[in-house]
């Protein structure tokens, strides 16, 4: 693995030095080898899914796991869209004049190298392949074991873009040994890897986060909030709190607990419990929310803590925005909540002191995504403070070094 | 520890809803009292120096620890710089509209709770409350056991400023147990403690970062170097590149190293062997470099990696700006290296590829430093490349987070 972290170290040197053409040419390349390969890819596909049925793996990890044409098709689209994204890298902003007489300002540039550790899908190997080299990165990929075959497949495919474009072909290396101890020496060589991204559940999370000597870009749960404000227009308050539960259960912008104030409650909780039950989403709520809704079953102080990932709400009615506020700073994962209301001042109060990596404001929390934020594509949501927060996309994946200029300045 | 940390936390919360008003007021508050109080400081600095003599710490120890008359005033001075500083917190910038309505944009935010472990020189006690105050942030302090007295003196003028502005006294508490377990206790409470700064020798930041499961802003070493290219022009180069090395020789944007282009060095080397050896500065050299300064040691391997912080200046003679950069790139600490040229394209090309903190061009090394490059005050210099490179300000202990507004927007 250090020979690996070395080679990386020197790959991303040449990285850091590769013009945007470049960089984009390497990117169609594996776009359309990737398209040309489709058989190939399919056939080492069909491998993994073979050992994978064979291992009983259960379904949903067997469709993660699974290529077809129009995955494949999907994967050389996805790269091709981060061909077409601005280039972070060289960026200058910020020159200012100072009173010594010299110009300071920041220049964007690469992080070194990225190690992504991720599990059984073999799109986030092309994906995150892209994501690194477009930001000037070298990367070192670590997927899961099932998707051996596809994802040496597809390092295949990286390895000859690279050389298509003249760019060192350790600038992406797929691991190709996959037990635990890759993990671990992954997170333990600083001098060769500059960050770690886990892309998975909340068990890799913790397990690469744990005794990680690398800084780690993490993301654990994603326990969002939305609240209702005595202010809030009645109407957006019910079409944001129900597409923020109902409009996909198992991704982590979903809302898990709903937050109600007292003076709307009546109002509002009948109108969605409709909509819920319409839906089959399993309502649980705190005891003023069982006056107002009466066959629904308690929540529990477990039940706010809880990242349901699946259609079952949590509900309580507080007393006012600070109560709100409050809660969503004890129970969130840190990840995006918001406030349906009409008043200003509760609005900005709401945003600045909630202290998760998305506030909003009569929007839904489904938004929370790198798309959807226009920086075109996502390594992933960071649920931390340092460096990123929220969706990180290639300029996550870059630093700012500070450059000066003189004209034979001195002390 | 995690009592302290509970309460660090609780007090963060406090701290990041302060306006700037009231954390000026606390500033301008705290500058008072230093003022006011210089004599118990002097008392309580008067017991540590005794202790200090006693255990017979060397002098350069003693004078870092020793307070006067004019370091209280410039202490209180530094804390009013602080209070004058542009408040970073709640900054929103990049409000942007996308497809879907939503208008999305970034606020800057604390990061939390701030630790930071130093050695013995109490001014750093009142310097890094006021940064960490001033930036929304509740601070845990941890000070060199010989400094106790005076810190802990500090800590009780910094608790009436907090309490006179109605600040959460909690939000900077310095440890009155400072035994080496309590440096491996505050890196492992990530619940706790967002970030650690420690500040010090090399010694102290690798005992600090080798465990630490925080996040660490980290400098190691600075091994400087100036280029002085092909198209240098001489008076500029002699300037700089005696600026960087005498100016002063034990700080860290001192230059270690001196490069110099083939073609340019008969014409500049002995004019600068004459000004370092009048001031004191012993040479060491490559082979070429041996040839034209025939009286000199030869620079070894070890001289390259080597950070003398003392009059002593090592030179090599390079083919080309690119055996320059792959020189720095080798041996720099990622500190602050420099070319000295006329040449545009050589410029660009240094600027891009030195993986520094920070890259200058005709200038010296010794600007490298939160003052000269307008922050007003610095809690550090990363050489890290996560989250901030160089002189860390007050932005340094903020983060971004993304703020969202709609109109009862869906997906």
């Amino acid at each position: 693995m250090q020979d690996k972290g070395k080679k990386a170290r020197v790959a991303a040197r040449e990285m850091a030095k590769a013009d945007s053409g470049t960089k984009n040419a390497c990117l169609f390349a594996l776009a359309e080898i990737l398209i040309n390969e489709t058989r190939s890819l399919l056939q080492a596909n069909a491998e993994d899914m073979r050992s994978g049925r064979a291992a009983k793996l259960d379904a949903a990890l067997l469709d993660r796991l699974e290529l077809n044409e129009d995955r494949i098709a999907a994967m050389a689209d996805g790269v091709k869209q981060v061909a077409n994204l601005a280039d972070p890298v060289g960026e200058i902003t910020d020159m200012k004049m100072r009173p010594s007489g010299i110009q300071v300002g920041k220049m964007r540039v690469p992080l070194g190298v990225v190690g992504i550790i991720y599990e059984s899908r073999p799109n986030v190997t092309a994906d995150a392949a892209a994501l690194c080299l477009k930001s000037g990165n070298a990367a070192i990929l670590r997927g899961g074991s099932e998707a051996m075959n596809s994802n040496q497949a597809i390092a295949r495919c990286i390895e000859r873009a690279l050389g298509a474009a003249g760019l060192p072909e350790d600038a992406v290396q797929v691991l190709d040994i996959t037990d635990r101890r890759t993990v671990g020496e992954m997170v333990a060589m600083p001098e060769f890897i500059d960050v770690i991204i886990p892309r998975g559940g909340k068990g890799l999370v913790e397990a690469v986060s744990k005794n990680a000597r690398v800084p780690v870009i993490k993301h654990l749960d994603g326990i969002c909030h939305v609240y209702i404000d005595a202010a809030a227009d009645i109407e957006k308050a019910i079409a944001v709190a129900v597409n923020a539960k109902t409009q996909r259960y198992g991704t982590c912008n979903t809302m898990e607990t709903l937050l109600v104030d007292k003076l709307i409650a009546e109002k509002v909780l009948p109108r969605l419990q409709d909509i819920y039950v319409e839906a089959g989403v399993e309502l649980r709520g705190c005891d003023r929310t069982r006056k107002i809704l009466k066959d629904i079953r308690p929540a529990t102080e477990e039940d706010w803590r809880t990242e349901y990932l699946a259609p079952i709400l949590s509900i309580k009615i507080v007393d006012n925005v600070d109560q709100a506020i409050d809660h969503v700073n004890t129970y969130s994962s840190a990840h995006t909540d918001a406030i349906i209301t009409e008043n200003l001042s509760r609005a900005r109060q709401f945003i600045r002191e909630v202290d998760s990596s998305s506030v909003m404001v009569n929007a839904s929390t489904r938004f929370a995504d790198g798309y959807e934020y226009g920086l075109g594509a996502e390594i992933g949501i960071s649920t931390d403070k340092f460096h990123a927060r929220g969706p990180v996309g290639l300029e996550g994946l870059t630093s700012q070094k500070w450059i000066v200029f003189g004209d034979g300045n001195v002390r």
